[in-house]
């Protein structure tokens, strides 16, 4: 194991250091740097039970000098990770919260190579705009027990602050990989089982699919559903039944509803 | 039916029309005013579906003089609605968004009495906290088919701009009340049917459950899911399955796969 992390007081929102963490709630900064922030215990936690060690962790002084947040400090600490304990303030800042967490870690973005996602039930999203909905999915793939999310496209950041914050911590259990339309149509011609897209246009229930695993569950856009480029890559086009006035459901609550089908057997 | 609307142009943020119609992206004037905004045509249309008619409407004057947007102007007018056409500038400030809709109505709240809430399967949410949570939720009633959506306790805003926006024009399909804890307490004391919490420390697997209607599924909070108190006015606890290391499900996930398994017989 390496050497113990450095411990500091910082309590400036002027500080080098706070002014790089802080600039990583911008995606710009996140791409540069490779860095993404996450917010209380529970996501640290979550973060070392699968060895996903911070470089840094920002603890609140005041809560920070007793109980389990000191003992988390003190173990990122020996682990490498550099601890930084301050004020309200600079938590407020880091967080853009008025009740920001006690603790917030800076973690290294990790995503899976696009060839190394298998399964079982893997899902893809087109261009997903929205960071909760993204976030949401994360959290609900790994609920359900399907193994991986590839995002096709220009998509939501899965490392932004509020996608992590959406996770509840399963941004540390989910692999994630990126692909744009080529490398997807690629990954999808070598795939090994049934591809299922949801489309308004479909006539086949989703609760008629015979889930087998390997499968692939493909979802559209927020604003418009699948591409018919990416349509046409699915072997089955389902739809989720509705009545009533809504015409289509939001992105996570369909994934969620596909996806609880697909994994029925399974549950 | 009544006189025609006025029409003005107003193209100034400091216009006390402007101001008023500004103030509603808070609660309090919400509150104090009973009225809400609803953006963009297509939600503008769903209230008009169902004879909602707006106070008052908003219009970005370059999009207004022709087509499609000036016919929904012109027969909101017709209805007795004043139509305001104005700038980029003050579409910006109603919505508080870079890119607003080129439409924005003022409605008058609607809250349906408890005792009128009939079903069906009804939905009861305890003290949701977040905004597009219930509006999600809302959608997704609209979406299966459920009668209603019960507050309970210190909510979320419905009417609020961002439960609006989720509800995809849902907020004016789906009937809406509000109960404190002593008055949903009466309520259930007198449902004839089934009463169906969702609880993590159940043991009956939402699938179980013979969906029969009338009947009541009841969701606790985000952070703490049922309290005790409504847990046992329940007729039955269950949960959803889940394997892997999340352990809970967004609100409108949960919401919305209990709803499904609810209303699986009848869709």
């Amino acid at each position: 194991m390496s050497r113990a992390g450095t411990v500091k007081e910082i309590t400036s929102t002027a500080n080098p250091t706070i002014k790089a963490a802080r600039a990583l709630q911008a995606r710009k900064a996140r791409n540069e740097s490779g860095l993404f922030l996450a917010e209380g215990q529970k996501l640290i936690e979550d973060a070392l039970s699968v060895g996903w060690w911070p470089q840094m962790v920002f603890a609140l002084q005041a809560a920070g000098s007793e109980g389990h947040q000191a003992q988390l400090a003190a173990k990122v600490r020996a682990a490498g990770s550099d601890v930084i304990f301050t004020n309200a303030t600079v938590m407020e800042k880091l967080s853009r919260r008025d009740n920001p967490q006690t603790m917030i870690g800076v973690f290294d973005q990790r995503f899976t190579a696009l060839n190394a996602m298998t399964g079982g039930t893997l899902v893809a999203l087109e261009a997903p705009r929205d960071p909760g909905n993204v976030g949401t999915i994360i959290r609900t793939i790994d609920a359900v027990g399907a193994s991986g999310l590839i995002l096709v496209g220009p998509a939501a950041d899965p490392f932004g602050v509020e996608t992590v914050r959406a996770t509840m911590g399963s941004i540390f259990h989910v692999p994630l990989a990126r692909a744009d339309s080529a490398q997807f149509g690629a990954f999808v011609a070598r795939w090994q089982g049934q591809i299922i897209g949801t489309h308004l246009a479909a006539s086949k229930d989703i609760r008629a699919i015979a889930p087998q695993e390997p499968q692939l569950l493909v979802m559209g856009t927020e604003q418009a559903g699948l591409t018919d480029e990416l349509a046409q890559k699915c072997t089955t086009l389902t739809k989720i039944p509705m009545v009533g006035a809504a015409d289509s459901l939001n992105l996570a609550v369909a994934t969620a509803l596909a996806l609880y089908e697909l994994r029925r057997p399974f549950l």
